[in-house]
């Protein structure tokens, strides 16, 4: 077992309607809780970056707020995390200028969360194409690390980025670089972060006894030869989200903190999955209030004995997300959990939806005088010992990075670097396969653009009577054409459909293989998914005009098997990501 | 008269050597100098963005230094500026979300200040064309002018930025944005400052007389029907800057603050000039004290009978750059001759060089004793006159403005959105024109390096005996070829090149008329410029080998007409440009 700590997670939620002088109230009240949280002993502040998420997160610029947090606080370290590294987002040098003078500012606190967003909102607004987010990440997070640790930094020519040799100033107080991180929202990224050796931030809601797998696999792979760390020193840590709210009375926990967790899970639902929304006009508050029971978040199921807390999913829904909402012994119970499984970092979500400042406030005190203690002690020993019993692991896995580069003597030429620019910046100079690449993804969104309307036009009947065996043989060798084993990342196995048309059941089963994926009449062998549900349902699904979660919990669709592949398939077939 | 405010201005210097820890040091005394100057009345601290300029500036995250500032001062507003506006150093999104932030957290206290950067550095750095940089400044302040107003702003659609409708969130406490400024080096973009109705800050040094005739054509533009605003309100405000130290005794004000003084001037041209730069490399500060004197900077000039306080040229030299380093009522009496002339705002650079922390505090706390208090009497009565003044202009031309544009119903498409992003980014897509045009730089890029090393590696003699007739004919063919009209900006007319060869003078003639260029032998009709040498210097000239400046100055080249058109030509021919 290791020490566990503590931090608290920002996403400035504002619900609307938007009063005069919200904004800065919210950010005001912020600041207060960040100091609350820092005298009372939290370990962390996160705050995320996102773009244009009206009400889910007001927090486009965490490198001001945390910078305003930083002279206000003495020993809470700046979690400036998730920044979005995707190059037409962030320029790596900015990013990397921005932390390292935060890191001056507050005295060495920074740690670095990286990601690459992944709402339509975010990735459309800043033109980041989906399926090379990742690519982005890999590429400008090697690029960024060396701007940190190399004097000069020995310039980058890549798909994403050029960048002639420059002396990227200032440099972090924190050697080579502060911590790195990355986001983390299914069990491949865990895998991902483990492979990289940098933290997983894992921001799906886990159960403790799911996070222990994670945990287990994380660690097994960052000791392992697969380990070759993104950064020039490896930070092995796991950390999960929760929602919390802490009073000593359990109803007046749940009833202060039970709609924020809510319009929380029901928000990112929102953005992150294919609700339509129309900027400066979509009220997902609004949109909370008429669904949110449709979709499990409901009130009434949340009570001691229904709803533990936690993250499991109820029986009576899929969105109870009560997280850490109770009493100071409930909420130490649950630490107490995550603790046990190897959790490095429990990352606390209070400022959500209408959750009140002074509630938010009360609470912070409560978890500082009365949980915090009971993990405090010891925890620097275990936390030593951990360092110990990696250390060899970790010197392995720096020795397989390659080194900072030595540049050799370099003159700026202005001329010359602006033509190397022109010739290569991202989206330039492309290939014949790049165009035509290009084609087809514009067609593919026509394509589903056409079908959506299609779908969204007719009635259930009407979908029904046109979808019969020759149409679900087109559409499923179409699902298939559109396959992207790039989404797939490395999923292999067969997921079966089990369409019901007019009473009658009609199996089909996809399977993937690594790059590829066919299709086939029937039933499958060894299904690691399976979907069941009405020809209508299934078809507004795809469409994207219906939600996985409101379905199940409908009874019209049924999900069996590994439930973490099911929000994926849309995004495997061309579809958008929910994530 | 108007009154007169003050304010303090950070680069944040650091000559080399470096030593452990020095980085965090200045920015920590930088911190507590800036809580001195809000508590003893300065009005504004302004902080600069600027990229890899090692020495010069450290200042890279402006953002994160004034959002630290904003919770340790009061009253003293945050001169975010200037930043970086072209797209490919900061998505506009981005900018105008950390002044949104910065303005939230500082309850209303951000000014925000533009430019476009000039350095060979950072444009080469980031991939700027110098030819497009003031475009790229039009056309990114509309978009983020309109991103602080619009709900949603309405997407943007342009050669620079492409952006669908978002709304750009958090929106800023000032309504409807904070004060704009441009930064002004040369007296066109005063004039420009004007026409655009924001505020001038001019960063060269300026004698009040000057300054005089820049306040005067600035409002004389501002309130004409030439001025369509840039922002969506109008900042009517000159500034201008200085260098500053001051204590009761001359002699110790010089003896601390010079050597700053002349360090800001000289590295300034260093990095805006032509000097070579090796990155991670170069020791400005060593090459300061070793040509110091050749370049006018020498400590020796600055006496008080032979260097007043100002800006002016001195007789021993260029580079005298005493600015407002003096006693108390020395000091007063330079920012009487200011306020006289009309300019509203005085910026004092004190933290330059090697100028030490207690200094630049002690003169921050005397001037704010025994200066300030001269100019705040009967200053806000001034400043409502003047507001009142220009009221029925300042309506006249927002008036003229386009207003904010009301978004029809959008749905966001991410896939859509992508597919227009990855058509019109500003080098995607390209015809078969813009690859040969590629190809085109690619090869003057390659030429040009060719030639530079063909004139490096060869006498005077040599060069003379190689460039005959011939010769001149077909390198002057070359160079129309290589004429860039967007690099001309308009320019049209004729440039007499008379060349230098065994003691015979041969002309050429270059004609530019709009968009192409032509060249004739012989003497022009009517040329706006002549320029006259030596054929080997000429050519030592074109491969970027020798400098104008030195050349005019030992008598090998003569330049008669227009002098500004004269370091653009090099630019509009293919060569690097000089800003």
């Amino acid at each position: 077992m290791v020490g566990i700590r503590f931090g608290i997670f920002y996403e400035h939620q504002l619900p609307r309607p938007w009063e005069d002088g919200a904004e800065r109230r919210l950010y005001r009240d912020a600041l207060e809780q960040v100091e609350i949280a820092d005298r009372v002993g939290f370990d962390y502040v996160w705050e995320v970056e996102h773009h244009f998420l009206e009400e889910y997160s007001h927090s486009s610029a965490p490198e001001v707020f945390l910078a305003a947090a930083s002279q206000r606080t003495r020993n809470i370290r700046l979690g400036h995390g998730i920044v979005q590294v995707p190059p037409p987002v962030n320029h790596p040098a900015r990013v990397v200028e921005r932390v390292a003078t935060l890191d001056l500012v507050s005295d060495g606190r920074v740690d670095l969360g990286t990601g690459e967003a992944s709402s339509m909102a975010e990735l459309g607004g800043f033109g980041v194409p989906r399926g090379e987010k990742r690519a982005m990440w890999e590429d400008a997070m090697e690029a960024l690390a060396r701007m940190f640790v190399e004097e000069p930094f020995a310039g980058w020519d890549s798909k994403y980025l050029r960048m002639p040799p420059r002396n990227v100033i200032p440099k972090s107080l924190q050697k080579p670089h502060p911590p790195f991180w990355v986001a983390c929202s299914r069990r491949e990224t865990i895998h991902f972060a483990g492979r990289k050796g940098i933290g997983a931030l894992s921001f799906s809601f886990t159960e403790p006894e799911d996070a222990g797998v994670w945990v287990e696999e994380y660690y097994r792979l960052l000791a392992s030869e697969e380990c070759v760390p993104a950064g020039f020193a490896v930070n092995p840590n796991v950390a999960v989200v929760l929602p919390m709210m802490c009073h000593e009375d359990e109803a007046t926990a749940i009833e202060r903190g039970i709609d924020g967790a809510h319009f929380f899970g029901f928000a990112l639902a929102h953005y992150y999955g294919t609700s339509p929304h129309e900027p400066g006009r979509t009220s997902v508050w609004d949109d909370f209030v008429s669904h949110r029971e449709a979709q499990g978040f409901s009130r009434e199921v949340i009570s001691a004995d229904d709803a533990p807390l936690g993250v499991r999913v109820t029986r009576r829904g899929t969105g109870s997300l009560r997280g850490a909402i109770g009493t100071p012994a409930q909420v130490a119970e649950l630490v107490r959990r995550y603790e046990a499984v190897g959790v490095d970092q429990i990352i606390f979500v209070l400022q959500a939806g209408p959750n009140k400042h002074e509630h938010i406030c009360e609470s912070l005190e409560l978890f500082g005088e009365q949980v915090i203690p009971r993990f405090a002690e010891g925890r620097e020993e275990k936390e030593r010992e951990k360092a110990e019993r990696l250390a060899p692991a970790v010197e392995a896995a720096l020795a397989r990075r390659d080194p900072p580069r030595r540049q050799a003597p370099y003159r700026i030429d202005e001329a010359a670097e602006l033509a190397h620019a022109r010739r290569t910046v991202p989206t330039g100079d492309r290939t014949l396969g790049d165009l035509l690449t290009a084609g087809r993804q514009a067609l593919r969104a026509k394509g589903r653009r056409a079908f959506a309307r299609f779908v969204s036009a007719r009635s259930d009947d009407e979908l029904e009577r046109g979808f019969g065996p020759a149409a679900q043989r087109a559409f499923f060798a179409a699902m298939v054409r559109a396959f992207d084993p790039e989404t797939a990342m490395g999923f292999k196995g067969e997921i079966e459909f089990r369409l019901r048309r007019a009473g009658v059941e009609t199996p089909w089963t996809i399977e993937i293989t690594g790059d590829r994926a066919r299709v086939r009449p029937g039933a499958a062998e060894d299904a690691i998914i399976g979907i069941r549900g009405g020809v209508a349902d299934f078809l507004r699904l795809v469409a994207g005009e219906a939600q996985p979660p409101a379905l199940v919990l409908e009874g019209r669709l049924e999900i069996d098997g590994d439930l973490a592949i099911a929000p994926r398939i849309g995004e495997m077939f061309g579809g958008p990501s929910p994530y």
